[in-house]
């Protein structure tokens, strides 16, 4: 799947990510990067809105999930099941989010959970950035049932 | 500020509530509601977008600082500061979020703290209903700022 493909894809089957505007950068298993501008995405004080950050960290997580699953567990659901997150800076232009997971461990512990059980779960780290500045930074699971 | 007035607000200046449909049940000091149509809101499984969940949630909690300081604090800038997040049912129509906020005591140490150092925080429970169902919890900590 390219980035374009995967956009797509969100776009049609997430109507918000389309109101975001939200961009794939990068769509890979170890690394993945969404993008939003921050017109559509400002608060009242014409910064990054919170929920717009919130969001766009959550379908980040859900998308490295997507990234590294959807082809062994074709009929699987990904679902995020909960999250932690600290807000660092204002953001004060357009914005992404970044997820990193080259932990090969953790997804095989997913995959043995999924054989044992039906479901497997996998904590990721996101991180919010604008520019070189890391705007906001969250810890979530997610699980995947089959 | 009436529920029509707040909702007004919201989608004047936070554009992303505007596309989430968002409208304000109840307005006021001690419960706050916001509440979201599905269809804009919905996921590739036709059940409620955890992005949306959080956003939603945020917002409320954002709302319940706006409806309670808003008047002695007319230049603060309120902002969102830590989140977390459960993710307890999947939601399968319309939801809300639903904020309470009657600890007269947290509300005036905010208030001392704004007083000593121009800055103060609150930590607010928000739940997000289906129907009667919880289907996500979420506790926030926003900060106020003059």
């Amino acid at each position: 799947m390219t980035p374009q493909e995967f956009t797509e894809f969100l776009h049609r089957e997430i109507p918000l990510t389309k109101a975001m505007e939200l961009e794939t950068l990068v769509f890979g298993k170890e690394f993945l990067s969404l993008a939003v501008p921050l017109a559509p995405n400002r608060n009242d004080k014409r910064t990054g809105f919170g929920g717009s950050i919130s969001c766009l960290m959550t379908v980040c997580g859900w998308a490295m999930m997507y990234a590294n699953f959807r082809e062994e567990y074709p009929t699987g659901k990904i679902v995020v099941q909960s999250s932690q997150i600290r807000y660092l800076a204002p953001i004060l232009s357009d914005f992404r989010a970044e997820c990193r997971c080259t932990d090969e461990e953790a997804k095989n512990a997913l995959r043995q959970s999924c054989k044992k059980f039906r479901k497997g779960k996998l904590k990721l780290e996101i991180s919010c950035f604008c520019g070189e500045t890391e705007a906001a930074r969250m810890e979530a699971t997610y699980y995947i049932t089959e």
